[in-house]
């Protein structure tokens, strides 16, 4: 009788954050019998049902080094957390999935974009601007609108800017530089936003979940449609590029691939996330294995699962924020929303565009689905 | 913006009691925002997921009526707790899911049988014998074997006897008598066991979910086929009984039926379980809504969720224990048999025949899956 987790530690993976990625995580993980720790504040969605509670900050190296202390593996939910501090944990003896290199190059968007054009896969054409003058130069290169982004922490938009001409760079530049220059893109001219999930274990082996559609709101994801509603051979394209980005990024566990469809079918990536991803979350119902099971399973090293889906349809919407204010959510009513999944990450407070849970149908058809679970989103009143 | 859930307790739902059907309970409770407190010690199953616990024991009316106090509503784990110590609470103002009442009837099973005699329904020929000269009195009457039960606290075989022959008597009624008299039933030649979990909610409105073959081995439930391999008429006739009986004894949240099906295709209830029931542990994913969901909902007065199989078969397996001491599972090889579930319960320390941890699989037909199930359980080595 030999089980195969030797860890003697307190937790076989610790999680770099404690927010609903790692409240999901967790949910996933005590089937499994697998202890996850998490880090951060009480309060904080994951902490309840997590196997333990770092009390900390993923922005503090000395904390992330305590998490690895106790942890078998450490992993996370945010792709932000010092690539100094994981390569830290590293060096204590504590693998860290994915890897502090692969996520020193991940977490930057401009060597991101480099990792991923220097394997030959389609980016929008970029530079990398050290000035605003440079990014105004590189504006009459890439044509305009342009979009500039901060190399670091951007998210949900936040760091993000379009510039419609030259007299929007400067405070564009001003407001998103951190010292290092900012990542100037061409604006594409996309007819739908594409994401999937792939993922990957040390030992290798990949997986890609279906290709989805994902719809934002506010440039915070809305909506996301299961399968994306494209023609097979972009289906096919953008399988066999997201594959090759997860692979070039050296993901573990989960990767979240975001890219764009363009008019003539041409398929470029957008962005990574080396982590679970809101474009992932109706897998815990529409798949075999939910991205969270996935993940704990990559970063593990053990079999990944099946990413099948059970029906032919899916979708999933967010629960955004619409008001300042403590929650209060209805249950009842979308409850009774038959095909429909309601998941809460119990927020405290409510904030306009605050991401506080998710509404996760069914059906047929991506269409169907969406339906039930826009109306079933709708009676949560948050 | 004003939630369904007013309370102001500590707990939405409070279990008497922490054991793997806490566990898998309080595990649906997180996505719905619910907070679930179990009343136990640490180490418990259910604890490291509880939205807290309620340190005690579930035989001690004085812990039973300190869950009360922290939580919205009470229900249960297993029918054992004094039914007197539930009726304590409800008169301090927490409404017990099955009430006390209900309880009081279901946990004798005499009292059980009288009840779901009385209502029509049919049971095996039955009698309370107040002696060892009665019970063999009554194996004249009702031939032999002759099965006698002690009244409360029999589960998985223990607190049951079967007598060959009025030698067998004296011994089992002196090891089964607790000063109330035992039960005594005829045998019954069933050519299969079967079970449905019914849900059900004070408001009304009633579910059933399929109707499953059960096989024990060692009188503890080994594996559930879904559905059960019986003829369509046998399946209606099951379901009225089941959902009839649920009824009868007034369960609310799910009520697991448990019935003998004979050779001229009659079906009799066998016994009642006011809670979630291990022969539903497969709608977990075999189901629109989960086994435990349902008892939440249904212990609330929330809507219902459909109880619709995902795929037209299923299967679960238990694992039992096979060895004495600490548990060390394999997960790696059973998470490499394709569409398993595995569902380990965090016992630390393995008994025979313990229940550790459950597989479910899913499939076009339940034997398909029963195969893959025992693949899979066969791996864990527990």
């Amino acid at each position: 009788m030999s089980g195969d987790r030797a860890g003697t530690k307190q937790f076989d993976v610790g999680i770099a954050g404690a927010g609903q990625l790692a409240r999901m995580t967790c949910l996933a993980a005590w089937p499994l019998g697998l202890r996850v720790g998490v880090l951060g504040q009480p309060g904080e969605p994951a902490v309840p049902m997590a196997a333990g509670l770092v009390e900390g900050d993923w922005q503090s190296a000395e904390d992330v080094a305590r998490l690895g202390a106790v942890s078998g593996v450490v992993t996370l939910e945010n792709e932000f957390v010092e690539a100094s501090a994981l390569a830290a944990v590293e060096a204590a003896g504590t693998p860290v999935r994915p890897g502090a290199d692969a996520l020193a190059r991940v977490q930057d968007k401009a060597l991101q974009k480099e990792m991923l054009r220097d394997a030959g896969l389609a980016v929008p054409r970029f530079m990398v601007a050290a000035s605003a003058d440079a990014a105004v130069a590189a504006g009459e290169q890439l044509g305009w609108p342009l979009m500039l982004k901060a190399r670091k922490r951007g998210y949900d938009g936040y760091g993000n800017a379009t510039c419609e001409s030259t007299t929007d760079v400067g405070p564009a530049f001003e407001r998103l530089d951190a010292g290092e220059g900012v990542l100037v893109e061409e604006w594409v001219p996309f007819v739908r936003e594409l994401a999937v999930m792939i993922a990957r274990r040390p030992s290798g082996g990949s997986l890609a979940y279906p290709i989805v559609e994902t719809r934002q709101s506010h440039h915070v994801c809305h909506e996301v449609l299961v399968p994306a509603p494209s023609e097979p051979a972009v289906i096919a394209a953008a399988g066999e590029l997201a594959a090759a980005a997860a692979e070039a990024a050296e993901g573990l566990g989960v990767t979240g691939v975001e890219m764009f469809e363009l008019e003539d079918g041409r398929v470029m990536v957008n962005e990574l996330a080396p982590r679970p991803h809101n474009s992932g979350h109706y897998s815990i119902e529409a798949c075999e294995t939910s991205q969270f099971e996935n993940h704990l399973r990559g970063v593990l090293d053990l079999p990944l699962g099946s990413v099948a889906l059970r029906q032919p349809g899916a979708a999933m919407v967010n629960l955004l924020g619409t008001y300042e204010g403590p929650a209060n959510p209805t249950i009842g009513a979308p409850l009774a929303i038959p095909k429909s999944h309601l998941h809460l990450y119990g927020k405290t407070d409510v904030r306009i565009r605050r991401k506080m849970g998710h509404v996760t149908a069914l059906g047929p058809d991506a269409d169907t689905a969406l339906d039930i679970a826009e109306r079933a989103a709708g009676e949560v009143g948050l």
